[in-house]
């Protein structure tokens, strides 16, 4: 893109281009957007993204953002303490509340390990898991990582941290969606299906 | 998408959700890759979002977005300044620079007329463009607005306030693109070719 004819324009076109999946044909658009638009909605989104930055607190047990010094999920006496659920970030423990399945609490780490993009295990929420798993008071930790070799390397690495705690460790059941043919599923999640096949009367009741 | 888990959060993803193009998924994206990153660059974001809004200018004459009051091309000496090219924003001053065949002025509408979205002639730069042309030093003005409904809209009003000045009034040729073949083309801009051709000297020799 050719360069623009204010540099008032390039900085802001730069700095949104910053942001993940926005090109600088996009960013440019959103500028001509804010521009178009009342003043007080770009003081409203430059208000938003300072006080994000700069006001944002986390869980001191879960590590989810909150508003708060412990999240709602982590304060409700009705959710079981005893199991945990481990998840990347925020939108993970959003879609595992949509299913209404999990009654325990999260465990957040921020984040999976990832060397590509210099992300280590101290990065994470790692030492503060071991902790709260070394407390004694949680007999089930349920990972829900995604399903790469970023993902697959977290599960190991924590694993080999909490192995000595006598506890159940599981991870998320892999397999064929529900609704999805069998003929374009792909291999492995095909045969990991297989391979961790359900008792039938599990599903049937449910 | 479920409620989240943070006021601070959920406004920030609402302000990114206001952007065209933006979703609520895409806005909570965004947002978290703002609290993983450095607080510098939501700092940055959020300055440049600001200043934009606040210490814009556009150019006094072609009302392109500038730093000073007279754009860089309507500073130019070596610009033709009896040939305007009427454009809808920054973006096609750019892609017409891009082709290097212009060398007259600019006239920057800032929009185009549009019902639908509450854009009437009072809210675009057309008076300036009256006055400008009535002045007498231009010979001719281009119209290069898009070959929308609105753009004919735009195209229309403007020519019918220009019209009892002595000059030229042209539109940029529409036809089918260079590259293309004839039989992807759709029919208005294949018809329009065929009554708009081009004698066959005129292309021979550019």
């Amino acid at each position: 893109m050719a360069e623009l004819s204010s540099k008032l324009l390039e900085q802001a076109v730069g700095q949104f281009a910053k942001l993940p999946g926005i090109g600088r044909r996009t960013a440019l658009r959103l500028c001509l957007h804010l521009l178009k638009s009342e003043k007080d909605e770009s003081r409203q989104l430059s208000d938003a993204i300072v006080r994000l930055a700069e006001e944002i607190q986390y869980c001191q047990h879960c590590h989810n953002i909150s508003d708060t010094d412990i999240s709602q999920i982590c304060a409700d006496p009705r959710r079981e303490k005893d199991i945990l659920c481990v998840v990347e970030d925020v939108r993970d423990v959003m879609a595992v509340e949509n299913t209404s399945q999990f009654r325990g609490k999260y465990h957040v780490l921020g984040g999976i390990i990832s060397p590509i993009e210099g992300i280590g295990p101290n990065d994470l929420s790692i030492a503060s898991l071991v902790e709260r798993v070394e407390s004694g008071t949680v007999h089930e930790v349920i990972m829900a990582l995604p399903a790469t070799i970023e993902g697959d390397t977290t599960n190991y690495y924590i694993y080999k941290k909490i192995k000595h705690v006598d506890l159940l460790i599981t991870t998320i059941a892999r397999g064929v969606a529900v609704g999805d043919d069998l003929e374009f599923a792909d291999e492995i999640t095909l045969g990991r299906s297989i391979l961790n096949r359900t008792p039938f009367e599990t599903i049937l009741y449910r």
